[in-house]
């Protein structure tokens, strides 16, 4: 029998993950070495799972490159993908749209990182960037095609309303992430965070400051329900 | 044509709600005088939508009793509710299955704000509570009943560490609320708050400290999509 | 010559405010006793200037009453004034509009504290309660008569997101009060002040959190440039 | 039909903002790329407007440089500016005069940023610099200036006691910027931020800290109102 | 030979301190019961010394009174002394002059709670209250008694600039009090405390908000230096 | 076969707890009702266990004594215990010295809460109050006694600086709990706190604010390692 | 006799502290210069103990090695030790067994610190690394290895939950060490803290944030009262 | 008549300083241009003053020293002092005894710009380093030199308790300050700043987090005081 983790030392490889949620372990490489994170990698790929790392630099992208070749990183979103041509079912397909959008242009890093998990995952995508409250119409004017989304991922940084304001116009789901973007009393997301948390429109959960990664799983998990439906 | 929303001097009833979040508007009372709720409650009524109220007094129940003979109060969730007999499409009925489970017994009042706003919305809700981590075989017990809810709403003071557990077991999407449950440094609820966001376990979101209400209305647009699938 | 201000003991009540300020030293009742200020209240009188105290309760109305017929209790505002009908000259009067908006019902304590100020010092006011933006129909309705506005002071708690979308929307001078409405995670105002600071329209300054009467005092030295101008 | 937007992917140029806001998009280039920055100038550019980029370092400028040969580098205020000689009304020339006082050397760049944006919108702009409360005489001796000017722009770092203390003075809007010049409890701005909020002098208003920018426009659009009058 | 403290249980008073400090342990009576506060009181005064009791409610003070006939209630300071015959020398006399001023009226009972115990420690003390920064003509007035103190005590809520100002006009130590006047970002003393902690005008330290009797004892052993020199 | 926990509805009794921790479910009052309160207590004992409820007032108390006639009220720990006769084994006895040590009298009922926690669970306490270090002689004069313990709880607001005075003297394991004893800058023990986590002493480890509770059980968690070894 | 400290001008090298302490006095290095740290290694050298600098960077190993042939560098502890022969009794050995988990791979220096400093004191340590909550089947599955330990050492970044879910399901005293571990709203290890202090699990003191040092020396501390006990 | 103050563009120079203060005005180069810092240091020297800039980093030296040949830096403290040979009375020479004295060696930089400061302005000064209270007989057996000066300057990062500690000790005026030595929750001085704040020994006040200048010049006021009487 499979032991359900293996133990490399440094870390214990979650093997059961894909049963229990769906998609193996990801690696969130901000605090690891290259080193640890090209070995994390290469032990899921050998039990047949797809890779996915986050928060990567180029350093660990080539140490992962050297053991994995089919690993791709994608630039702005700071990830690392490997997929594995053994994986049939992980992750489980859900094909759905989602909605990411932004309110500046800033935001950008935080959108890839989301969007590039989300595909990851199986999900269809659609960018919609720079939509910020301060020219509304940049908004308003795209409501037709948030409204065809499922679910609708908001990222913004500052003052953070754009989820409040979009919140107020449609009735879907809604995942805000609030951005480190901003200066001086935006304390490196704070100011987005509260506002996100505090807004007057119901239908909006909020995950951590820069968490693009966080809402792909969360509107994951959302989709996977309509899947499970047999939609 | 009927107005998109209604002027009464001290609020603008917002009538087009229900066409574009699904139910209609909602009164929070805390910052209200009791004759402002009884007011804007009567002239939802007026309209023929179905009224809810939250963080309402016994106060603000008697002045809306008054006007509005239906109106009845759920002592612990703080909310008054209307059903309004012309009423056939609003809240529009999504008939899923729900989780609420609390990590103590001191969490129950938001745990029935949740509950009572999510039935006023038409989901059906099972309630698990003082499930805490710190007597994990009670939730592990539980798993089953868990596993076959749509959505689970998490509801945890303290440490607030409910979310990040159950995250881990689970692949549903999971709604967590930290409360004010707690003494010394929980900060009133800051402490749970930012041990949600900072989960380790994928597929959370998060809503505002005591907020049960923002956590049914988030599963209800959650579940309108599968809804909208003809499920 | 008369001195430029006069010591009461406990206070020293500053004459001169009219000739440097353009009205007279006003009452802030928040942390003194009842008797205190009627004896503030009775001095600035006695020199032959208007009154005007905020954050008065009951108490504090009632002690001033006693010594000042002509005082009135604004309830809501929780503010006293009294007109001298010896003053021709100050407040220097500014026929001017203000717009003063909300964001929700519960704000209306604070609209009213700028409110009653501003007509005060003479300007002419129009109220705009409750258009926040969780049903921005409401807004864009009255835009117009924001248009016609000279300055518009717009107030909000929770997550004080509309200066930032009115902002985008009109060109006027916005004054922004964030108000202690809201809980949990709106830290008695501390969510909607951030928001507003990090407005990312720019055109809006912030006063303190539930400061109605400092916006309407900077309304009113806006105006007063106009004034003199000659218009 | 001229579209209100253009959309070049990562940015969505909001070109109606001139008729909304009185002056064109400007470019907050702290956490854009050059390039993106390079691109969204030129795009602005392109339909005739003047452009204004803050918080730009030498890289960014070089980028612009690149494409709109006009480009000027405001080193102290980080701003880079080029004007196109196609615009004849964008921004609205409106001449008035403001004053931007510091209360120390350090806070020159915010300062110049305040001055520069001020300028590019076409205000009359006197530098008073160094004139903090800690040598009181040297605001006594310029009072005169400021009493000339129509609006006030004061900036202070550390205890940020300045627009308290001239607050007190004059009767001109002030709209008070707190700088992140400091060190310990000033804790990056937030000390002089607290300050200007708290003021006990009425007439004052506050921006974000560092946010010359925010208050240039601010000043600008009060201004705007004198100038709509016909003066 | 005596013992250097009396143990009572919930307490060790100290009978050493007089020897150490130059006068008798004070007792704060803040979280203790009337009948602790009694105890102790009467447990000093049976060493023959001076009993001084600060944050004392009447209910502190009667049950004092019980057992100590000639018990004083200062109201608006609230604080309790007894002046015992038994003693000459405790606490040391030492007679000099102290200014204790205010920015307002509401830092009373700070000030008061500063200047009983001033002069329970055998100080001259000169009030002055209500000098603000928003009328600063009413502390340049006064600048000459400032100047003939040894030291000053500066009371201040709000944005609390009083001491920056004045240690930029004089050349005394100064002693800053933030007091927990305000609302708002005032953050119940910590916007005055700020403020005070970074002012630009050296000679000037600060103790804690609301801390009157900690600014007398600073200035009292400020003073006991001058009298050892034989002054 | 028993179950592991018994579902009451609002609450889920954790009958397990004595084989996993070695002493029963314990009851947190603070924010249950008198009749949750009861109930809970009623299902422990009915079970053959003892009863420890913390935070309990009188109304709590009065609520359980109708149900279980030897419970017992420990005012200023504001404690209820119920010792069960047919308890012989739990809490495992365990007889061992722990010192409990204040900085203050007002620390009282925080210390006594640790004290009756910890004669609960079978620990010998000997208490040590008002030895501050403010006068440090009395901490010096006792220091025989604390070295008999086996493990010191030190409890301190206020500037909290007991234990590491305490730490730099003896070699015992130092458990520091800091109370929301004081006023303006400790933020409600939030000074008190910060001084325990950052000692330079090493030897200390820290529980929440007011957890006299915790102390006491992290004491007994200890001692039974020192049991388990046959002493 | 030997003095108590040894006076080497920028530190007084408290050579007592075995006496009192049972280990000579460390080194923390972060804010020393390598010559500081060199000259103060060489001075507890001197007196024949052995050497322990935490904190250390290759340059102060450098510096030490340069004077202490026998120093050896631990670079994920980042700490320096040297082994003096001299030494028979100092640290005094206590064998016993503690287990340091971490929550995850990023804990890792965190955790050798702890590890490298308590084999320094002569505890046997068992590493168990990765077991976080996310996969909590990684922490059941070695239960029987952290239940033969005395003491757990359990260290955690992000939300820090780990201690809660260990402590409810084993009956030794945990030492909980938040680590600045996470992003955006984990503050640097601030949710971390706040999470362990709140734990609804007894039977956990937290330290410092990365404090790993500090969890070391409080094991031993225990560790010791059982080896006195004659084990 | 000279002018009070000198306006180089940047600055405005305060030859009055003297005058009002005692001693010249002082130059903190934190965030100025080494050649703004040399722009000022040559205007006041060509008044005939001496010259002393804080924070001042080598380059800021160099391009003074290029400008004045007697500029000295004092390296650990990071100051440039110039000592102007037609000085007679400015800083007024006071002669007398202060102790300086830090918890550890890491708070030696701010120590010496405390010391360098105090000998600037005529002062005699003791250094004490590293007697924080993990060692308190390093403290207890320095009392007596501590006894001798007049006032005490006491340093601390981390816990910051030694301030308090020496207060229950000694008689003299006692001048804290907090430094941003530590770690994790010591929040860059936060904590030791909180524990002065709150210190339970009376006769402490305390100046921002670093500010060894700040304390230096208070120390400095205070001994003015004396000379003053003649001594």
């Amino acid at each position: 029998m499979k032991k359900h983790y293996e133990d490399i030392g440094f870390a214990k490889v979650d093997h059961h993950r894909p049963r229990r949620k769906g998609f193996p372990e990801t690696i969130y490489c901000a605090e690891k070495t290259p080193a640890q994170v090209a070995k994390i990698a290469q032990t899921i790929w050998a039990r047949g799972h797809n890779v996915l790392a986050t928060r990567a630099d180029r350093k660990a992208f080539l140490a992962v490159k050297k053991v994995l070749k089919k690993a791709h990183y994608h630039e702005t979103a700071r990830i690392i993908t490997a997929l594995n041509p053994k994986t049939t079912r992980d992750p489980r397909p859900v094909t759905r749209d989602i909605s990411i959008i932004t309110a500046g242009t800033a935001d950008l890093p935080v959108a890839e990182e989301a969007a590039v998990t989300a595909e990851f995952l199986g999900l269809k995508v659609e960018r919609l960037f720079d939509v910020g409250v301060a020219g509304i119409h940049r908004l308003v004017n795209n409501l037709d095609k948030l409204k065809k989304a499922r679910v609708v991922i908001v990222i913004a940084g500052m003052e953070g309303a754009l989820p409040s304001v979009l919140g107020g116009l449609i009735d879907k789901p809604i995942i805000a992430v609030p951005t480190s973007v901003g200066y001086g009393a935006s304390f490196k997301g704070l100011s987005a965070l509260l506002t996100m948390l505090n807004s007057c429109a119901p239908g909006i959960a909020v995950v951590n400051i820069d968490n693009g990664f966080g809402a792909a799983v969360m509107a994951y998990s959302i989709l996977k329900q309509i899947k499970r439906s047999g939609l």
